[in-house]
Order: structure tokens, then C-alpha cells, then sequence
């Protein structure tokens, strides 16, 4: 190989395969290598070329993860060797997920960078459960926030700002931390009884959901055994999840059992 | 045709046929009419199988637009009559477009609804400039809101709650209302040189962007001659896009000059 090769930052999207984009789809075909974070699913790693090098990144619970400042060197350095890299992550490269620091480091050094976009996991959620992120009358706007915090440091999130009962607020990475996002959310006014969905493992095979309420979630999630990514959408328009009258009625109960049992 | 035919409500997309997902593009394979916004793509629209009824519907400037009460009922209709219907949407059909409110009408009538998520405009426009939605240091999440009100009435947004520099604030289909946006915005505080990236036609061959900021931005936008849909990115994220050197640069300054032309 001569000159310098690129990067593709791809959304991998929630999870289903068949939620990628046909841009991801045609930009991992052309990859030499395809750089993945440990939550990409199983079933989107399948659609890697035979003949691509694959190398794990990223955190995985309980191992060794590798450092952002050695991906992103890593990242460079394949490219500078005339590799096409895919860089394929979880959900949209620019919502979380630095997708946006490493697209910093390699303009830096001189490295064509294409993106494509992918289904986030609020997208995903919605369209598996049916629950909107927006609804005429009860939700006029949608906010994505994390409840990861850096180690030894506090969740610093404006709670004055996000309890606001018309928008509904998704939060990625929250499972450690919802006691303290619902307390917070309670004390600025947010009704005990307001809706919250949790959804592990949205869109794949290993769905799981549960329906609960601002002032029970931290307890009930005590108590559900789901593993995996989880993603909470806190709303009203959560309500919808039961009201519809969906096929999710039946798996919400499920989820319940299955979480006590 | 014998029994009740089905519905799929998709996402489209921002514009760019490429970013389809998969699953929209087996569900309009297997459509045998497909009902439209009118601001689906012509790209888009080419996918749609040849054997497929085509029906228009939704706004178009100074068209007249069948009602989203007829809507409702047109594909109740056709899904009765055993169809399977395609309702095709602009971007994400569970953020803003009123997808909810489809699937509640259809939903009640026993009707099937299956599910296409699709990537928003705020992520084709991150894709297509490398402006992120989040950036550690300058956003730490994204909010999605629309700058469009109903008739004869105010626009109604929680501005304190909106003016809020660690978040970005995408809002759509807001040109009408973007000088209030901007003042009501400034006047919670938020700083007078916030960077403002208006995007045209995200994603499409007609794409236009115009980097501005907040106290400058209304005034800018009655130069600049970008019709079709237009995103507005609100925060220090949209700073990006000039500091990172991406392509964006010229096309900034090609859509400056041209708007100014």
C-alpha cells in the first residue's frame, strides 16, 4: 500500500444489524481493518468482511480496556500506513462516545476523516418499544444526557435545568447513578409518579424492559436483573408504553417477572 | 387481498439515501403503496419499488396539505383493505413529525405498526461537517427542540431552561422564529458570540451551511438565501467547525459569499 489511507467513524447503531445505515454497511466493506468497540454486538460484527483485521477496543465490565490516547494513536498509525480504518462504535460517532476527539487527533495529523451517522440507543429503544421521544402534548423536545461520572468525581448535571416535565430526558450510562439522578429530579419538582422506561440490550435479541416511576426506579432496578447497556427515558411519554395497548404490555410484564423472579 | 395489511411507519432520513438504515429499505421493498412527506428527497424517493403506489401527502410551502386527521385515516384505510402500507417521514418517525400520534390511531383500530428508526437531521448535519453533538469540555449532551408554533399563537419554550452552555441546542424547522429564538436566548444569559451553525438541506447535493452566532444569526439568516429545511446548532460545538480544519472551511465561505451574493 502507498500513501496515507482514511478513517471512517461509523455508527454501529443500537444494535440490530439491520439498523445500520447503508453507508455503514458500504464503508466497513471497504475496510482494511475495523477498530470496534467490546459493545459493538455480536450480530453487527457478522457483517465484517473476512478478510478485515479486527482489533477490540474500548471498555469491556471487568477488563482491561484500552486508553483513549492509545486509540486514537492507534487509529493514526493505520492510517498513516495506507490502511482504510473503520472505526465502528456503538450507536452515532458525534452523540457521546468521543467519536469527536478522535476525528480532533487525526485532522490534526493530516488524516481524511468520513463519518456515517447511526441510530443512538433512544432512537432504537423507541422504535422496539413504540414509546416517542416526542408526543403533541406531552413531550415538545427530547434531551440526551449521560449519568456516567468520572471516577472520584460527582455527577454534574444542572438538575434545575433538566427537570422539565415537557421534555423528555434519555439518559445513556445511568445505571450506577439513577438513585441520585431521581432524587435530584425529585427535588426540583419533577412529579413522584412521573413515567420511566428502562430498556437493557435495546433492539437486540436480549431486550429487556422495565416500567416504573421516578420515586421507584432506583428500588426496582435493584431488583431487575438486566445486563448490558441500559437506557432510561424519563417522561411522560414513557406512560405510552402501557396506554398504547402494543405488544409491550406483555413483554413489560415479563420483564417484571422475570427481574423479581 | 384478504385480511388486515399492516402499516410500517419509517424514518427516511435527513436527505442522503445512503443513510437509510436496512430495515427501512426491506420494509419499502415489501410495500404495496407508500405515503409520503412531501419533503421526502427525490433521492429517496427513487428507492421506492416501481410496482408501489405512490401517495403525497404532508406540507409543502404554499401547497395545499391534507390534514393530519386524513392522514391518519388514509392509512387506516389502506391497511384494512389489506395493504401494506410504507408511511414514509422525513428523519426519525418517533422525534417531532407526529409518527406517535399515527401509530396511536392505528394501534386502536387493531392495526399492526412495525417500526424503521431513522437518523435525525441533527446527526446528518454532525455527519456532514463533523460538528459533534457532544464534545468533552463543550457540550455534555444534546437537546432537541422545534422553533415552529402554531398559528396565532406564541412560541412557547422554557427559556431559562433552554439557555444552557454545557448543553447543545438543536432546534428545528425555526427559521420563522429564530431572531426570538436568539433574543429570548440572550436575554437568559446565554453569551452574544455562542456560535450558531445553520444548516440547509443536510446531507443532500443541495446542502448549504452558514456559521454565525447568537446575536448575529437572525440578521445573517435574512441574507443568506438557503431554502429547503433548515437546523440550527446552537453551542460551542459549532465553534468546531472552523477550528477543525475540516473541509467545512470553504464550504462556510462559498455559502457566505453565496448567501450574500
Amino acid at each position: 500500500m502507498t500513501g496515507t489511507g482514511k478513517v471512517y467513524l461509523i455508527g454501529a447503531g443500537p444494535g440490530d444489524p439491520e439498523l445500520m445505515t447503508l453507508r455503514a454497511m458500504r464503508m466497513l466493506a471497504e475496510a482494511d481493518v475495523v477498530v470496534h468497540d467490546r459493545l459493538v454486538s455480536p450480530e453487527i460484527l457478522a457483517s465484517v468482511p473476512k478478510g478485515a483485521r479486527r482489533i477490540p477496543v474500548g471498555k469491556a465490565p471487568g477488563c482491561h480496556s484500552v486508553t483513549q490516547e492509545r486509540i486514537n494513536e492507534m487509529l493514526a498509525e493505520l492510517a498513516l500506513d495506507g490502511n482504510t480504518v473503520a472505526r465502528l462504535k456503538g450507536g452515532d460517532p458525534l452523540i457521546f462516545g468521543r467519536g469527536s476527539e478522535e476525528a480532533a487527533y487525526l485532522a490534526e495529523r493530516g488524516i481524511a476523516v468520513e463519518y456515517a451517522p447511526g441510530i443512538t440507543a433512544a432512537q432504537g429503544a423507541a422504535a422496539s418499544t413504540g414509546v416517542p421521544l416526542t408526543h403533541r402534548g406531552l413531550a415538545s423536545g427530547v434531551r440526551y444526557v449521560t449519568g456516567h461520572r468520572q471516577k472520584d468525581r460527582p455527577l454534574e448535571l444542572d438538575w434545575k435545568r433538566l427537570a422539565d416535565p415537557e421534555t423528555t430526558l434519555v439518559v445513556y450510562m445511568g445505571v450506577a447513578n439513577i438513585g441520585q439522578i431521581a432524587l435530584a429530579l425529585l427535588a426540583e419538582g419533577m412529579p413522584a409518579d412521573l413515567p420511566v422506561l428502562a430498556v437493557a440490550n435495546a433492539t437486540t435479541p436480549r431486550e429487556a424492559r422495565l416500567l416504573s416511576r421516578l420515586d421507584r426506579i432506583a428500588r426496582e432496578m435493584r431488583d431487575w436483573c438486566a445486563d448490558g447497556p441500559v437506557l432510561f427515558v424519563i417522561g411522560r411519554v414513557a406512560g405510552l408504553a402501557v396506554a398504547r395497548g402494543l405488544d409491550l404490555d406483555e413483554t413489560l410484564t415479563e420483564a417484571r417477572v422475570a427481574g423479581h423472579g
